[in-house]
């Protein structure tokens, strides 16, 4: 049997795009008092847990991600490490952690990760605890410092969407150039011109053209597009050999 | 009296810029058998040390650069958590902790900051180990999983570069165009074509060019320039909007 480490934990910022806006997978965190069955804390947190003794961060993170979503294989990515001296100490996650009787340290240090899925293609194969997709922009009242991790999350995922086409791995293989403005205007926040970002997108080599139009939609079917992972790593070089 | 958390360090690469070339700021770690005065160890590492109790990452950052730089209000980074299972199984490094006495813990996790300083404008004010600067082209042997920190930190400044103007942090309060190309090149480790450089920068809305030329030198005296980091803020919003 593994063996937890008491101090150090990891939280995934599991993000998904559903062809309208920015989601994030939440578990819920529900204790009753075991008398009266009263309800002592209901709110989210992120998905996450402690890393054992044999395994490094990356591995602990696919470990969590898979046991909550049932999913291997996903982009992941570490953003960030926090260690605030009071990140637990609010009285409801301190009742949490009292409750858990899994030898936890008062001071826990986590790591965080952020993943990015398509979440139209996804079933949630969970069993233990009530997960769900949130929108960004709605979230619920969140436990520990877990909507700090998340506002850190979100803001990486921005300065890397501008300089990286990560938002790829948010979409279906096949997609629209709507899709794609949709998908930046929810990660960004922010609403963009749609001539501009067709005149952007069309520069980029990497996204290629299909003869193929959507099919059952009820409006005029757009063209699809699809991404090269090869073309963008062939070009890459070229395209930030010298940039300011 | 501070308490270390056993199992949790932190590492700062300090990168010095010295007009020339790329520099990196490390700590001799040596061990001499206390019978036979014979050396056991004696090769270099980065400027780390566990965190205590009552610290977060940044505050702990601070004081390690501090302590072993004497240097204050330095920027500083987190840029990487490293939590290798084997990060300290070679037997010098086990060897090493051993010697220490510290109440280290066998598995170490450590969070890696970098800090940029131009090292011209810098003395070291070190009493307790032997620091000195390296050049980052030619390093000497490195301990523990210490060179895979560096090469990992060396890559996001190297992203960073790419997208913000943070080689400010490692140059003179007034440069010359061919100062800041230098310093592009060691930080790229690649040479940039000439025009191509000063194209690019007179861009650049926040550097602004100064009506005075370098003094003391024997070639043709440059002009110098300023970067205003006001300019830079009001005009980043704009500059960055949407970029793919």
């Amino acid at each position: 049997m593994s063996k937890i480490i008491p101090n150090i934990s990891v939280d995934c910022v599991i993000f998904g795009f559903d062809s309208n806006q920015l989601n994030v997978l939440l578990v819920e965190r529900k204790l009753l008092d075991e008398q009266t069955s009263e309800t002592l804390i209901d709110d989210w947190t992120l998905a996450g847990y402690h890393i054992f003794e044999e395994e490094d961060f990356d591995t602990a993170a696919a470990r969590i991600l898979k046991r909550l979503s049932g999913l291997d294989h996903i982009y992941l990515e570490q953003f960030y490490a926090f260690g605030g001296v009071n990140r637990l100490n609010k009285p409801k996650d301190q009742l949490w952690l009292k409750h858990q009787h899994e030898g936890f340290s008062d001071r826990i240090v986590t790591v965080g990760y952020y993943s990015l899925i398509d979440n139209t293609s996804v079933t949630l194969s969970l069993k233990e605890r009530n997960v769900k997709w949130f929108p960004v922009s709605e979230l619920p009242e969140l436990g520990f410092d877990h909507e700090e991790i998340l506002q850190k999350a979100l803001e990486k995922l921005r300065t890397k969407l501008r300089n990286e086409p990560i938002g790829f791995e948010l979409l279906p293989e096949k997609f629209t150039i709507s899709q794609l403005q949709r998908l930046y205007e929810s990660i960004l926040g922010q609403s963009l011109d749609r001539r501009n970002f067709r005149k952007k997108v069309m520069q980029m080599k990497y996204l290629i053209p299909l003869n193929e139009k959507q099919k059952d939609v009820k409006h005029k079917p757009a063209q699809l597009f699809l991404f090269s992972k090869d073309v963008y790593e062939r070009t890459k070089k070229e395209r930030f050999d010298f940039t300011m």
